[in-house]
């Protein structure tokens, strides 16, 4: 019954970085449905599968993780379990390899479910979380992408009709017990304002999971996706329309579209384990591995 | 047409605060209609009500913010505007008297939706915004407060049956031009750690606003909130189930209590003006101003 779906970000993904998004996405969801099939729980399938993703500096999330106007990197991530609907989150977390595991933390090891700025460092501290010199979590790439915008709002505008780099990760996962998880990490958008947050750690905005009903992780705008709440949209939407799962996503992105003129992606597992993906954007990275064992991999619509 | 209710914290408020928390929310939702009246927006009108909240130290927001671990007021602020679904949020900025105007400068002044931390206090300083010392903001009361406490977990699983002050205001309103809005502001929960951000920042947690369903203001016990995404609750309950207003308000903290043990408050104007709310705490300090212009003020059930 095991399943799981990672996705490496929805936007115009130049040709010349496709392979790297596809082989990195490839080896997230393999590796996650290795865990979950040797019985490891949906929960660590998620860490497993986004860590990776953070350490590959290929993904804005973690190493490689998109630098704010003042050339920081500042990191956000969330991590739900939808067996409790207990979650953990973090926001602009400075000097930490990787957010999805302190997010996590935050739900075991904590009264809270979200802990931001100073505070998460603080905290990542407490836990022993390794420091990591703020220079070791930047890219190349990510400086370049600094040095070719200097106004936030040309990204933001331009941003899902060019090539800019500013995604997400996402996964989510079922395990042997039937019990989902759902998480999400990203870097922000290149040239953001120091301590902007997006969709990416907002309950409901950046992911949704509920054993009753399903999981899901969105990528793309963050500023819309929060908006219009989209993965809590494509939980609504899957539970109260009685359509399929992708027909969830497309509805929700639709209506994203209409309502604030927002693109982006979403992927999903529902609570029978079909897995189920969609976005607006010109391409998104994703992999996949069903119910069957089946492995899929794609980033063209 | 003009219609606004406030909330003033749901929580098991003690005999001696029932009168200063009352005068404080009547004072808010008053003021606010007043502006409506004379042609002010509904974010206006929001605006005006949880600035009276913050101003007064017998409500949690603003001064009179619980003080963290560290003896610091960190505040946490959310405003909506229900025609656009645009939004203005900061979480754990310090130093400022209004985190409600702060977050609706997020809103109108930056290409982003949410603020958090040091970068929050940087965008507050290039706004203009007054820097008060950080000790103005803290009352005697929140002081005595955090002496009476030395472990978290006391105070969260302690305080929906005792008399911990701990919560939150908020306001929903709808302007003459039939346009929504709603907003939230808290100084989180006594003792919390640094960071903390509980549901009132949060979109969809901590409030909730679409001018063609309705506005909602939630307040109670942060994390169960955030949990449940209590404001999107309300607002999908309406619009899905074909119950009233207050209907919806009730079956969604039905939810939250059966779901993850969750007790709070929740104020609602539907798209129609309807005026509602609804507490599954032992009382909730509310005061609203409806279609016709009559006032009301209440606390217990």
């Amino acid at each position: 019954m095991a399943a799981v779906i990672v996705h490496g970000g929805a936007y115009a993904i130049p040709d010349h970085l496709v392979s790297a998004k596809k082989s990195g996405v490839h080896t997230a969801a393999t590796s996650a449905h290795k865990a979950l099939i040797h019985g490891k729980t949906a929960i660590d399938a998620v860490e497993i599968a986004i860590r990776h993703l953070e350490d590959d500096p290929a993904f804005n999330a973690g190493h490689g993780g998109a630098l704010n106007v003042q050339g920081e990197v500042e990191l956000d991530a969330i991590i739900i379990d939808g067996k409790t609907l207990e979650f953990g989150s973090v926001a602009a977390v400075e000097n930490i390899s990787n957010p999805i595991s302190l997010a996590r933390m935050v739900m075991e090891k904590t009264d809270h479910v979200m802990l931001v700025g100073k505070g998460a460092n603080i905290f990542a501290k407490e836990m022993g979380v390794a420091q990591v010199d703020a220079k070791e979590l930047i890219s190349d790439f990510s400086k370049e992408e600094l040095a070719r915008q200097s106004v936030y709002k040309h990204v933001v505008n331009d941003s899902f009709d060019n090539q800019l780099e500013h995604d997400t990760v996402g996964a989510v996962a079922i395990d042997i017990h039937g019990n989902m998880a759902a998480g999400t990490s990203t870097g922000g958008i290149t040239a953001k304002r120091v301590g902007r947050v997006g969709d990416s750690p907002l309950v409901g905005s950046g992911a949704s999971c509920d054993n009753e009903i399903g999981g899901t992780s969105c990528t793309g705008h963050g500023e819309s996706i929060a908006k219009v709440t989209l993965a809590s949209r494509v939980l609504t939407t899957l539970q109260k329309e009685g359509c399929s799962p992708e027909e969830a996503c497309k509805r929700s992105l639709e209506y994203m579209k209409t309502k604030v003129s927002g693109f982006g992606g979403v992927i999903m597992v529902a609570a029978d384990g079909t897995i189920a993906k969609a976005f607006s954007t010109k391409r998104m990275a994703w992999a996949s591995v069903d119910k069957t064992g089946t492995v899929q991999c794609g980033i063209d619509p």
